[in-house]
């Protein structure tokens, strides 16, 4: 993908940024993975700083002085995540701010608005997301609804200059196939440069996920690039690229390395576990990164236990690393680039 | 100073790191600063993860992975912050641990045989701390005490092969000149290769504090590094160092920065402040460190008021470049280094 602050190989994890930073983990440190894109949270940024204020200090990339490209999603989950604090008509999604308590309403105009002024390299349409189970009525109805949203997002967004710069769609319908597939001709419809599938990982068992990741692929356009939103675990991550999936998000490596369980080549370790209490061993003896480099598990732990500030900062550090490495070697298995090679790949794959 | 890890040019503020870690402040960040001595905590080790295990994980400098030279402070202060936890007798302390409430007993010679597992380069004799204010009796019967734990401590080091560490006494008498000069005498003929002054910064007012710096020094053998203990602001260090004074270690420059505390050039700010909310300049436009070379005030707030770990993290790196830059701006305007220059300096401008 080429945005404009720099091109992306896909497949590619985008550490999360909720709040114009990827917790516990530096710009600098980032950087030394060779991150190139991150993703930060529309909602969050809206409430706090706010995007006015953003867009007057350089938008995101100059206020979090971040060089490489920025994905937003639209705040359609967020909302979603909250979902006692909210209510929804034809017009959009009244909401109540999480930290203050104050009444909000988000139009999908207002959500391109905010994205225009944070600046992101990629902009997400506004949606509504359904928990799991919803019921084939509802779900139809949401789906729906998004999709005239989505509709009125790309309206938005064209009375801007693009700046080189991208909205996707996403897909909706829940556990629905047929739902997913009347969702995907939908956005498919609407041409957005780039498709999302959303409203998965909300709890719904794995197998029907991969399911319906793997029933609504055939119908998206795959000359574009294809981003499942919120998943997941290093398993996950293979399995859809093989299925097509270029691009994921999720919360997994930072989140796990704050409560300590780390991700290594011999599976997830909890760090707090006194088993690890003397052990010299890196985390992950196979892990190149800054972390096993340096620190044993015995120390890891120490801080883990005492509540301190390295803990979260060393542990995401490793983290990440497991999963940009994961994927950068799942790039070079597959001789990918900007080659059209994957495409290739993918399509012999699947025939 | 040489050290068994490396050479420490004085004078020399040592970052605390308490828990074998300097909050939110990385190995490679304080190698960044040339940092070359750290303090930690032989009371706080002891309780957690233990003095044995880190023994056995190659002392201080192997469990924590550090290079460069270690004070560990003797927990004397740590047991006397507790107060409400503790008993005194001749022969040592009973206090209750703030973790558990477990019950510990803490002699002199135990205190060196702790620090002897710790493996830090300069030790520290174990004394009793009093409070401010103490009365004339009660300071008096404390610091004789201090004195005779203090040459069972230097009996209890001569025990071991010293490899090259140091043991340093420490000098108590409250805010009375003359149990400090007492003190003092007691302390230079235990013959210590480096005399610490401790009992001040306990909440006393400022000048009494300069006062007793001052009125205790010309009892102490020039010849030998001067350690003023948990002291202070950089007005405190300038001040101190004209006075004579080698090595400080203080929590304000790391506390403070988690606290949304900067220290610059142009005083103190408080990054909360509404009034940094949209300024793009970063915390000290006279500043190099990394913080200051990427991040504006206006992204520093927004850290801290979302409560990021990298608000401490980014705020550490500025504060401690800042004490760690004065303390080199110090040494290099008065000539220093190791060629003696330094004593010529003070004794010519005490005359």
């Amino acid at each position: 993908m080429h945005t404009p602050h720099g091109d992306v190989p896909t497949p590619v994890f985008m550490p999360v940024g909720t709040a114009a930073t990827v917790k516990a983990m530096s710009n600098e440190s980032l950087e030394a993975l060779d991150a190139r894109i991150i993703l930060a949270n529309t909602y969050h940024l809206y409430l706090r700083p706010g995007h006015e204020r953003i867009e007057k200090l350089g938008g995101l990339h100059g206020f979090m002085s971040w060089n490489g490209a920025i994905l937003t999603d639209s705040g359609g989950y967020q909302v979603f995540s909250h979902r006692e604090l909210r209510t929804i008509n034809e017009e959009g999604v009244q909401f109540r701010s999480h930290i203050d308590g104050s009444r909000n309403f988000f139009t999908p105009e207002k959500v391109i608005d905010i994205q225009k002024a944070l600046g992101s390299d990629i902009a997400m349409a506004f949606d509504d997301c359904t928990p799991y189970p919803t019921g084939y009525a509802d779900a139809e109805a949401s789906m729906e609804l998004s999709m005239r949203w989505a509709a009125k997002c790309r309206d938005q967004w064209r009375r801007y200059e693009s700046g080189g710069r991208a909205l996707f769609g996403i897909i909706q319908g829940s556990t629905y196939p047929d739902l997913r597939r009347r969702s995907a001709e939908a956005i498919e419809g609407l041409e957005f440069p780039g498709t999302a599938i959303g409203g998965l990982s909300v709890g719904e068992p794995k197998d029907l996920m991969y399911e319906i990741v793997e029933s609504t692929l055939p119908h998206v356009n795959w000359d574009k690039p294809r981003y499942l939103m919120g998943v997941g675990t290093p398993e996950d991550l293979v399995r859809c690229i093989s299925m097509g999936v270029d691009m994921f998000d999720c919360v997994l490596p930072t989140r796990n390395a704050r409560n300590g369980c780390l991700f290594t080549s011999q599976g997830r370790i909890l760090i707090k576990n006194a088993a690890y209490a003397e052990d010299q061993n890196p985390p992950d003896p196979q892990c190149s990164c800054s972390t096993c480099r340096r620190y044993s598990r015995a120390y890891l732990r120490h801080l883990f236990m005492a509540g301190e500030h390295l803990s979260a900062v060393y542990n995401t550090i490793h983290n990440l690393t497991f999963y940009l490495d994961m994927m950068r070697k799942i790039r070079e298995s597959i001789g990918l680039d900007f080659s059209g090679k994957w495409l290739e790949f993918v399509k012999n794959r699947e025939t």
